[in-house]
């Protein structure tokens, strides 16, 4: 086993005291920073660790979180915000909000912007079209935490918060089979995005578990607008063999399948069941009400923030966590029904 | 008319080269900080103007600007928020943002906060209960635009970017009038903001136009949540002589009072129409779609920053522009058609 190293192994090699390396460490004002320069780049090149390490290498903090969602104007990401937000103002932090309008190159230029800013920690929910981590490797080198929330990267460095994406779609597909759908058609987003995978995971661990083949032609990958809910039902409606149950991944395209369907004469849910995901505000409100997955949008914002601030203050570091998977919960409402 | 002041008149009184005065008024790394504030100050003093005046005067300028708005999960909000960040960031400025969870107290703790932040600006829709401005008062006195949105203060040294309440509060009576309806309930809000004593003005000014007398007990005071719609409805279905229409200043209230009339087997729009307003996602699922006032949330957003930029760029100062009136614009729905 590698001994850890102390800081009079650093004193010893810099000929210095360890009063004085200690003290730089910890960013006293009597250390000049000449000297305070050296030993901290000293320390991370022998890999020196105390629990407040990380916070005094950043020695000009400044107290501000950064914050990458792929869009300001949905539901679910402003419960997110605003629970960040609780949480960050309490304890003295301010947030820096930027949106990449789900575009990885916009996410890619918000990640420099942030960088240039000096935050003292990153929380990204990524771009529909992420493909890489490159863009975040600056922010590792430098040991400025990042985190990700909802639809995340894994990476040994980072923390991620999320919910249990497969156990959900498992969750909701198995309701729907309950109730005696037996062709479920599955409208998605894009695959690469976790949320989505694990979602369509979830979907085909139900399907197995029931004994019912996977039929791809009614998966549909989409970006899951209103708009894309009215192509799907156009689609659905001209199919000979009609699904009896529509399981879609997000409320807001499952309140406009339902609109669609509506419109089209189908009677919810006895010609067909539709279920959704999110809990959005307007899930209560359309007829009949939608069944769906409470997503804790909320909460996500307010542990993502707890999380780093304790790894900024030494409490915790992000890397002994890894995943936390928070609550979520099949909801059940007419929609579904039959 | 008094004569403007210039560079020369700078360079005399100091005893300097003009030269010298318009290096330092251009933030220029040959003059020494001493001497430049000494120019920078007796400019002021004088009154001295130019076009890149305002952003020489902030030799700090940290290319962020604060946000306050009252809650951050709002779609309204996330709308505005939305149109704000694009601009910025195609400007090459980040946002700070903070919500007052309609708390005064809250509002000054924000406001302190982004003051110590040096944000180049501030963008502000106030709380609930709100009553003074003194807690502004350092930004202007340091000359850092604030800048009020949607809930406003009038204030010489601030610019505004709103609707005009009144209009619409106007337009949404007049036409529930036009449908029919003569006793006209309204649930608003505190009528300290703007935003709600317009629209009853608006109101008031409907009914006198088509010689309807006020009545008093049909104007609900409430902070308009969902419960208000609740606690509204239950308090007109004990009424004598029951409201045939009904105006909510908000769509999330207004919704609630639909599923709470059609829960008591109200017929909307014959027993009774009802109209909201924001134009929020909610309005058009709700059953009847619900009149409403289309409220250009991410307009409103956009020129607020394009508004303080220009400012910060010397283009355009704000308090030349004082009010921007964005246009509003009432949607007829089922809920109000009789």
């Amino acid at each position: 086993m590698e001994k850890e190293v102390t800081i009079y192994d650093i004193a010893k090699i810099l000929q210095l005291s360890p009063a004085t390396v200690s003290r730089a460490l910890n960013d006293h004002p009597a250390i000049n920073s000449k000297t305070k320069l050296s030993i901290v780049t000293k320390a991370a090149e022998l890999g020196y660790r105390s629990n407040t390490f990380a916070s005094n290498l950043r020695r000009k903090s400044t107290s501000t979180l950064g914050v990458i969602v792929p869009r300001l104007d949905s539901s679910f990401m402003s419960a997110v915000l605003a629970g960040m937000e609780a949480v960050a103002n309490q304890a003295g932090y301010n947030l820096l909000i930027s949106q990449s309008l789900e575009s990885q190159g916009k996410e890619k230029t918000n990640v420099k912007t942030m960088y240039n800013s000096r935050v003292d920690g990153l929380l990204v929910s990524v771009a529909y079209d992420t493909e890489g981590f490159e863009h975040f490797e600056n922010f590792v080198k430098k040991n400025i935490p990042v985190l990700f929330f909802d639809r995340i990267f894994d990476h040994p460095a980072c923390a991620s918060i999320v919910i249990d994406n497969v156990q959900a779609g498992f969750e909701i597909t198995s309701h729907l089979i309950e109730q005696g759908c037996r062709r479920i058609m599955h409208v998605t987003g894009n695959l690469k995005r976790n949320v989505y995978s694990g979602r369509y995971q979830g979907y085909q661990n139900a399907l197995a578990k029931y004994g019912i083949p996977l039929d791809e032609s009614l998966i549909m990958v989409t970006d899951l607008s209103q708009e894309a809910g009215e192509a799907a039902i156009e689609k659905l409606a001209e199919m000979d063999n009609k699904p009896d149950g529509i399981f879609i991944a997000n409320d807001i395209c499952a309140v406009s399948c339902v609109q669609a369907l509506k419109k089209r004469g189908f009677k919810i849910p006895v010609d067909i069941a539709v279920a959704g995901f999110n809990n959005d505000p307007v899930s209560k409100v359309i007829e009949p009400n939608l069944t769906t997955i409470f997503y804790p949008g909320r909460e996500m914002g307010e542990v993502a923030v707890r999380t780093m601030i304790n790894h900024l203050k030494g409490v915790q570091k992000i890397d002994t966590t890894n995943t936390v998977i928070l609550k979520s919960e099949l909801i059940v409402r007419e929609s579904t029904v039959k």
